[in-house]
């Protein structure tokens, strides 16, 4: 019910499509982010109409609300959030590091998130002097942020969410590390994500009925033998696609070697996935690398702010609260043909975010995505036509 | 540009056809309320597939905010909010006295409406004991609740306004008295009120291009001799259709009592609007009386909250976020076709709710707009065919 098909390559870049059993998508493509089992703000027939393919919930958040038996019992979350194409589910491997160890040193994927609780110690994780999270050989204890719940996470029992909620595809449970652990904390944590991934794929292969695929994630942080070692143990147990996950370094630089030192190893066959990272300027960086599908929050979260993507403007995004905006009857971007562009002005959209109106953050987020996706389709040509070099220094010059 | 026809009649109840330079409207029609130029939580192509017809924006809301001037400069109040459909606005009588008076009474329409600060004295209209709201012969002068700055209202200034926004269906600016005010004094603002409308008049027809109709509103309190003088009063003046302003007494039954005094009075064949009642247990009162257009805030205020009409529930509603929902397969209404009940399940807008997804709050917004608009169809369709007898009490037996 899974398939991988490559359709043209240029340079590392790939051009794809991936059959699963809610249909194809098209590759290298977005993945919008759907944490709660909803794209914050739009409803599945404007992402339909977005064109949006690929859907990514989270096991972490509906395990808290409103459960994974609630979600299979109402026929899967298909079905619950009313969206028929593919979707797929993180582990929450990530939302427990940022609630645990992120947390404690103040980190984000990349660069810093919590800047201004860096330097509060120890227990920054716990309100009470308690980790809020505890990573042992069996697997991962946690609080709920909702309630304070206890709650255990197993790679075991991440497969049995994920055969309950029905993702097309789902993933390994991992331990994310951060820039800040180093070098023997990071082996030891990538040692046990390994023997996670090979008790996850028991798992999964013991109850599986070729209805869901299951993606394998490396792990091993900003060094380079731990990297390597990593795609090169998690390739070898025949995932159905793989993704780097995890902290990766402290600048977009570490980044990109990461990414330089892991993906020549892992099989071309087989789709790979980056997790959370999804702006315009890192789009074209990503697709070079070879990379198939990649989600981001970005997308969205910016557009609730106000902050919109637009070809010409300055990192290809204004800030529609401007004053300059008040009196612009322009669409948000001229070329854009998503519903946003096609009916409203700047100064409309800018008066909904000023009076605090909730349409302002539909509209924007229909915008961003439809940009996105708009320009996902532009990148897919241009590798199959072998001009993605050129795309990307006509889109790149423009920053 | 502007015709009323009725179709039919059943008692008082009328079936007619409102026609507008932007479309006709079948009355009785419930006007969606979209005080700042949007319906909270939905987009005008939402309010075309739900079937609505008509949307009443208000004049001191965006004379605040964004300013006549700016919207004027967009093209109007149509193409700003892209809505091609009859538009009316109100002319901020209500708000300014929601701000002064109301405030200072701790009183609403009907029912107080502050509860908690009723005894608080004289002053609470103002956070520095200045009255927020001061009226004189000459107009309305009040503080914006935005910014603190010094607004200026004369029944001229609000048909300039009217001009300037282009709604299709503006009104006279009136002052709104409340139930705790004597006799004397609402009298004299019946009085003042009159004055106004006259000067309103002059000022319209001066400058009138016959693409906009302006609606008189009657006022004096729960007053019997009040509410016929001014009737007979804003009758007399020939206006394009006519409003029931105003506080509306103390309980429901001084509201129809406040009707049936003053709709024998106004001539049949103008269209009469009802400001401010829309929930379904008043729609038939006020349909039977004669009524042809009615605004409300409370079924898009209960969406936000997760009040939804069904029919076969207390009061027609059904409070979502009850844990008798969690798992609860149906859709909101049984009988109901909006986007919400044919695509989503009452697990799911519970699980939105709880989760305080926004998406939540749009589709609640369509069930509880559409659930009306139905309703609506089917009164007009009974007052052709002289069953409104039998509907009214197949609803109403429900309650």
């Amino acid at each position: 019910m899974f398939s991988f098909e490559l359709l043209a390559k240029e340079g590392e870049a790939r051009a794809g499509r991936l059959v699963t059993p809610h249909g194809p998508i098209e590759t290298p493509s977005f993945v919008a982010v759907g944490t709660q089992a909803t794209v914050k703000a739009v409803s599945t027939e404007d992402l339909r109409k977005i064109g949006n393919q690929v859907i990514i919930t989270n096991s972490y958040h509906l395990h808290l609300q409103p459960g994974e038996d609630l979600i299979e019992k109402m026929g899967g979350l298909h079905r619950f959030m009313g969206w028929e194409g593919p979707l797929m589910t993180d582990s929450g491997g990530f939302q427990i590091f940022s609630h645990g160890a992120g947390k404690e040193h103040g980190v984000g994927k990349i660069a810093p998130i919590f800047p201004e609780e860096k330097d509060r110690g120890q227990h920054l994780n716990s309100k009470k002097g308690k980790p809020l999270v505890k990573v042992d050989e069996e697997g991962v204890e946690f609080i709920s942020y909702l309630d304070g719940s206890r709650h255990w996470f197993t790679p075991e029992g991440v497969m049995e969410i994920g055969r309950k909620l029905g993702a097309d595809i789902i993933m390994v449970l991992d331990e994310c590390t951060s820039p800040l652990h180093d070098y023997h904390y990071t082996k030891a944590a990538m040692e046990r994500t390994h023997r996670w991934a090979v008790r996850a794929l028991v798992e999964f292969q013991r109850t599986c009925d070729n209805s869901q695929a299951l993606l394998g994630i490396v792990q091993g942080g900003a060094y380079r033998d731990l990297r390597q070692e990593s795609a090169t143990f998690i390739a070898d147990q025949g995932f159905d696609g793989y993704a780097i996950g995890g902290s990766l370094g402290r600048s977009k630089e570490e980044m990109h070697q990461v990414l330089e030192w892991t993906l020549p190893i892992l099989p071309q066959d087989k789709p790979r996935h980056l997790l959370g990272i999804g702006e315009i300027e890192d789009i074209f960086e990503v697709v070079k690398r070879g990379f198939d599908l990649f989600d981001c929050v970005a997308p969205t979260r910016m557009a609730r702010t106000g902050t919109l993507f637009a070809k010409e403007a300055e990192r290809f995004r204004i800030h529609i609260l401007n004053a300059q905006f008040r009196d612009d009857l322009q669409p948000i971007d001229e070329g854009c043909n998503c519903y946003t562009c096609s009916n409203y002005s700047r100064a409309y959209l800018r008066h909904l975010f000023v009076a605090k109106e909730l349409l302002a953050i539909r509209l924007a987020t229909i915008h961003n995505l439809y940009f996105l996706e708009s320009l996902m389709r532009q990148i897919r040509t241009a590798i199959r036509e072998g001009r993605l070099a050129t795309l990307s220094r006509e889109w790149l010059s423009l920053v």
